[in-house]
């Protein structure tokens, strides 16, 4: 058994009063344009294919592109004339380069050093003199990671829930969708907000179980490896009359069925999940900022990870992580996810939450206790978010 | 008969030489975002169904919701986490009262109080805390009234032109179209100033009535109640001969019906409009920004009126007032309007102004001898509009 | 033979180093919204029907109409409420005025002054006193040319290469295409840049034709008249073994055909073009913003000019010259351009550049020795454009 922090939390929000705007996130030090020096996903692996392709994350216009076995990352834009190098080409395949479409300055992947300027014959002086930033690369999980950042990239299994790092015991399945707004207001959407009890409730996922209980109290502890916060929800009620006003819910006979899946709540402590597994709890966010929602079963969980492409705009990946069980297990869940789960949960329930999330223009707030659980994530982020070890360390712009 | 005060205003505005745009309203004291603490038409009534609406008025953004027998508008931003309240709904039907779609916080219609927060169940002590701005709500003629200001509000009927206010005698059909302009802009086209004889000469309701008189002389008079001016045309001509260029308008032999609605001018003291129901002049503005074109049988009269949204947007209300006349003679009338009038008047006729006024951007003007009517609008509504009685009076802001 | 003033530009260039965004135009005094006092062209003569137009001009609204045999072009915005003039009409045909849509005011074509108030009739005192800024304008090669600037327009010859301005010896079939960046990118790629070797050898008009030789020596001399220059392409190679990378381009088996047209390159000083016509080479730079490319032939030349719309738009012109030689002869080429170029060049090969130049927005630039022609044209045009006489002369605004 693992020893919890619990901490008084709700007492603590209790206190917050109307916050304007630009406060909301700066006392924490929680930066506009995300986390850097973190790993994040860009692009499912498949949705990449010969042609290069142009992302933006945390502000910064990055081409990515497969040469053989290898995917690349570089700066998009050609120091030369200033071109985007994304519509371009690999024009010496096998070589893990690529060539700027307007003069065919050619570009190492590795190193952003330039290789080749084509128009210049093979004598050109300007030939490793100038380069463009590289990007560190990973694929795991299905996934496109890059790391956006100013020091010497960790290995990228330290950035990713452990499941996600294990192709040997998992795989997963993932769609990212864009938000038109901050990444903040979608990690805000994380925690244990209570925000699910009601947004959630008459989803095609949640509304035949009962409703999930709500004015909770909420606790955490930290995560090992000092790169997360672990959320437990505690009591709660699941109708209650609010005087003037009336019960809320009101009766609704449909909720006739067993709690599975999300709503099967409480007990994690005698779930396979946390005995077999060693997942904390049901809900665990990670720095830069990702949550994992897992089942008691310890057989999937789901990873949200808020990808920050610049100030008003976020790619919300949704990446189902399946326990491999065999050729048919598999077989089973990729039908499941692709016939069922993709359409009612990936676009029916998350397009619930977007709806509401890009309703939220930038200003005020007013804190309550229900977001006890959103300010002890915000301080634990700040405090904790990974920072280069001097300033001057790991640049990695060859330019 | 009403005592007249004619005024030589064609001389004052001979004077008038090339204004720059920032002056241009500026020296009279008419606000970018429209006149405050007054009424204004938010939408058709008909036009909100069970759903709340949102609405931009003045540049505050409101959500208008009905609940029972009541409408209710408030500020739509949840306090909270800054979610728009209008995608939410009422939980608690018949307690006019809505719930943000985030959270569940709900506030009262009437008094913008929060009275409920869902979500933390019923002993949250932020419920009476906090809340947001409401404004007061009227229907008169078949139109949602919206008071926007920072005083106690008046009577809605203080704001409407008489007949609008007589359900007994009068009924309306509306229709609201949006103009890609600030509303000053709108509203300057609601003088006598001469650009009906040339923009809508050919529009289908004048195109076989005989050219209106240009080059008018234009009078005008306090309405009672000192909330506008009625304007008189006198004089003027058809058709003349310009120097140098020719005839203008040219022989138009299609000209040949007697002329009746907008197109019967002169004479308006012996019409009925004026001997059995008091009104002045064919022609009536008022403020914030509406203006009644009459007919001199007093049966019918049509409202236009100018809804800011923000600085670059505006609503055009065209709010069609008939005199009740039987059941028979009501049915006619609607029939009429949405086969006939709706089409040619509020969509075409108007499309021309629309256009006109659309591609007029902001910038310096050089007002003229046929701009008087403008002018004494400006400098009229400048002083005679209504603000609140000491600066820190009536805030109705509940938060 | 001409003189000619070979200069070592390639160790010139050699030296730049990175130059930030604002420097790249400004320290050769390249104007952002193009050059003044220069004529350009604004649409093709038989775009300009009965109704007027709206264009834009070096960041100037002008309104371009058609009155008899005369063509006219004024300010495009009333000085009385600011309406634009291009949605009015001419009210007095032949005459050569306009007239605003909103009430009728009237402008001279020609000068531009108010020469009739319609509708505030015959005596209007504001007549002859206001006016709007009017501009040269001159039809020329099935172009609409007008003068931008701020002095006595020079003859529209002066700023035209000399086969556009002699209609007895030439026709031009043309056509406008928007790029959504500013006019200097585009003009940027008109120089010996080495682009066109990398860019177009697959157009439909290349790729069966060998490739153009790259990491050419480039030189230039002044054309008659002090308005431009003449490129001149040296030496360079095919083909080349890059270390490290491999041979480009590689070996392509359906290069056969006989170089003709832009591919038939080297050797101008024996070409008809060069003895017959005295057209100096195959590449000349013209102030303000052209480019010819010849053909050795002489018969056809096509122009390309790019117009400065506002900072982030221009129109590039593809003007296709061809020499009058008789009535089949002209037949067949139009036939050819509308059945062919139109599409194979006017479209598809120049929307290769405008692929890598809208991908290619503002920043720092690094120039490199094939960017030998770029800097000498920039140099040249910052030093040669014209410039009016005095600060105070020639000012047409008749306002």
């Amino acid at each position: 058994m693992h020893p919890r922090r619990v901490q008084p939390t709700l007492e603590v929000v209790v206190t917050e009063a109307s916050i304007d705007s630009a406060e909301r996130y700066q006392r924490y030090g929680i930066p506009e344009l995300g986390f850097r020096n973190y790993w994040y996903p860009a692009m499912t692996a498949r949705s990449l294919g010969k042609k290069p392709k142009a992302v933006r994350l945390l502000g910064e216009n990055i081409v990515v592109f497969r040469d053989g076995a290898g995917v690349y990352a570089l700066q998009d834009r050609c120091p030369h004339r200033g071109a985007k190098l994304s519509p371009g080409r690999c024009e010496f395949p096998g070589s893990g380069s690529i060539s700027c479409p307007y003069h065919g300055w050619t570009f190492d992947g590795r190193s952003g050093k330039l290789v080749a300027a084509l128009m210049e014959g093979p004598d050109a002086a300007v030939v490793n003199k100038v380069g463009v930033k590289s990007y560190p690369v990973a694929v795991r999980a299905g996934l496109i990671f890059i790391f956006v950042g100013d020091m010497e990239a960790p290995p990228v299994e330290d950035d990713l829930p452990p499941f996600m790092a294990d192709p040997a015991k998992f795989f997963s399945l993932s769609v990212g969708v864009e938000y038109a707004n901050n990444w903040r207001s979608v990690v805000d959407n994380f925690p244990y907000d209570h925000h699910a009890q009601y947004v959630h409730r008459n989803s095609p996922e949640l509304i035949f179980m009962p409703q999930l209980p709500f004015a909770q109290r909420i606790t955490f502890e930290d995560l090992d490896g000092n790169n997360g916060l672990s959320f437990h929800a505690l009591g709660g009620i699941n109708k209650a009359n609010f005087p003037g006003l009336g019960v809320f819910p009101r009766r609704e006979f449909w909720r006739f069925l067993k709690p599975t899946g999300r709503a099967n709540v409480g007990g994690w402590d005698q779930s396979k999940a946390f005995r077999l597994y060693g997942i904390k709890s049901q809900l665990e966010l990670r720095l830069p900022s990702n949550v994992t929602v897992g089942r008691k079963s310890g057989e999937y969980s789901l990873v949200q990870w808020a990808v920050p492409v610049d100030e008003h705009r976020t790619i919300l990946f949704n990446i189902n992580c399946f326990r491999r069980n065999g050729a048919l297990g598999e077989l089973w869940n990729r039908l499941h996810y692709y016939s069922w789960r993709r359409w009612v949960h990936d676009w029916l329930f998350s397009g619930q939450d977007k709806t509401v999330i890009e309703a939220s223009p930038p200003g005020p707030e007013r804190l309550s206790r229900t977001d006890a659980g959103l300010v002890a994530w915000r301080r634990y982020a700040g405090e904790n978010a990974r920072r280069p070890p001097t300033k001057l360390a790991g640049l990695r712009d060859a330019s």
